[in-house]
């Protein structure tokens, strides 16, 4: 500030943003931190042969969400799953979470109850306990910070940076829908906005909206996993999209990834939508975002663990970092896979 | 939302909202939770003979914070140190942070750097780890979440429900002395605004500003509570004045409190200030926040430990529910205290 100086903070984008603020705090001071920021949660030693995991989202109207078009029940739902999401990442359990916003004044009290309503759904459908928060007032729209705290087995955490050479890269569920629901959304808003009162129906509504508005957290494969004592190499929540978590894990892994356009999953309803728009459905899932599916490796020696299981799919191999990041395409073209994530700070 | 019933949120205030929101998430799912919310922290089961504490706060531009005779570095700092506090009151170390914020674009890299050089300082000094965030942009403004996550032992940790009848009240430095602190900021604001360039020097300016500005948590208090084996019956931190907080302390033990005036710490500047704004200056202790100093009840017969303990003062005593929360003035009336905190949701 004393200098002058103003470098805007869209020239950063989001990871180097935080990349670049919290350099000063690698040092660890307390023995209990075993890792801190860079993936998905951060990991708390317990002093047993269990420990915490932490991850925390902040989610800003106008930003992350518009009410034009999100019920208010669907967002206190996501809001918890998109945390829950991060632990199960780790290859832990969520047990409890903290939920803070800050609301306008524009916010009835029975607007909030809607809010929480979601909240309690998701706390009941992953036994969950809401712990604490904090409720505030904002100057403009809805603020919401939420924190998942969570536990994992030591020596059975997964970071995105254990992946090792030849393993298998799996995807659960499939990609790109959610993306493809947000731009039926924001193609609809103005259907919306002239009848304001109408909350669109999304239980009769399509798979793709259904995605984007009411995510799941995938609890069933981490306690499949579990179950065939399959522990992944490295592991990772596809938020931003399938191209911008395969670099996450590439670059801290130190390799690199070959993936077989083929054997990314990507839902039926949402390849005819994708054509409809205009795009190659495997962009979607590429540099899409908001799927809350889990990315992870694992050894070949343990294909026989998640050959049989429901909802996995082999997309691909570890390759050597020189390889960089490359897609084999249907078409027998190999394209490098550049990461895409959203970059919100360039949306307003 | 359905019924088009619509409560304005200021109606139930803020204690009032997190209450009716939160209610519904009373029962415990998972064993390892021990206390949820309504507490300065929450309280997890480690298995072991520690417990994990868990607090955060919401800061809000232009509600808790004005940027205009704010330097962002003390801004970053106190951030932490409120949540801090929280650990503190519980009879706890905090340990790990996970700082969130939503920034609109008119934030410089520089000025974010500025106030993470202050969330530093704080860990340094506090001994902290940053173990995780979130960075995003905001519609309007700074919002900023902040977790903070300690341990305590077991049987150690204070809650605001363990106050006996006949226990001593204690108040830890000084109070009133932050509220001062806002109103003398508060009216030299517009010589800010003509010239916006101009940052208040504060090293330079008096204990009432630094007291707003740079306050600090009693960390030193509990450690010398553990150095003397003193464990607190209750204990809350006084964020909110200390009628609000004694107020809290009293309904979640089910008593009441009798304070003598005489026994208030207040500082000599505050004193004096305060009788230039035309104020009692008790008004500014009961009323006024942001102290961060603590609240504590103990057992009589452990009054030797305190007695000779710099910087803590015997208030008053817990007296039956029935007598309620009353003060004895210098001149010798008695007064009902009224719990009066900061409602946020009045102040836009």
């Amino acid at each position: 500030m004393e200098s002058g100086k103003r470098t805007d903070v869209n020239k950063l984008g989001e990871f180097g943003l935080i990349n670049h603020l919290t350099n000063n705090f690698k040092t660890k001071i307390n023995r209990s931190t075993l890792y801190g920021v860079g993936d998905d949660a951060a990991v708390i030693d317990k002093n047993t042969d269990e420990v915490s995991l932490v991850s925390t989202d902040m989610l800003v109207e106008g930003i992350h969400f518009d009410l034009v078009y999100t019920p208010l029940k669907y967002l206190g739902y996501k809001s918890v799953v998109v945390n829950l999401s991060d632990i199960y990442a780790m290859n832990g359990i969520p047990k409890q979470i903290t939920v803070s916003i800050a609301i306008s004044n524009r916010y009835s009290v029975e607007a909030l109850e809607e809010f929480y309503e979601g909240i309690k759904m998701a706390c009941d459908q992953y036994n969950i306990d809401l712990i604490g928060g904090d409720t505030t007032s904002s100057l403009k729209g809805l603020v919401i910070s939420i924190t998942a705290i969570g536990v994992g087995q030591k020596g059975k955490v997964a970071y995105r940076s254990g992946a090792q050479l030849g393993d298998l890269i799996c995807i659960t569920g499939d990609l790109g829908a959610a993306y493809l629901g947000l731009q039926i959304l924001e193609r609809e808003k103005q259907v919306f906005l002239a009848s304001p009162t109408l909350q669109p129906e999304f239980d009769k509504q399509d798979y793709l909206i259904k995605r984007l508005l009411r995510p799941e957290a995938r609890k069933d494969v981490i306690e499949m996993m579990a179950q065939n004592q399959l522990v992944p190499t490295s592991m990772i929540d596809i938020s931003d999209g399938l191209g911008s978590e395969l670099y996450h894990i590439c670059s801290q892994s130190g390799v690199g990834a070959f993936i077989e356009e083929s054997g990314v999953p990507i839902h039926n309803d949402t390849q005819m939508k994708a054509i409809e728009f205009n795009m190659d459905p495997i962009t979607t899932a590429l540099s899409g975002g908001e799927d809350y599916e889990l990315l992870f490796t694992i050894s070949p020696s343990e294909i026989d663990k998640v050959k049989f299981l429901p909802d996995i799919y082999i997309a691909g191999e570890i390759v050597p970092q020189s390889e960089k990041i490359k897609l084999h395409t249907v078409k027998g073209n190999i394209h490098p896979i550049i990461a895409q994530g959203w970059n919100h700070f360039n949306q307003d």
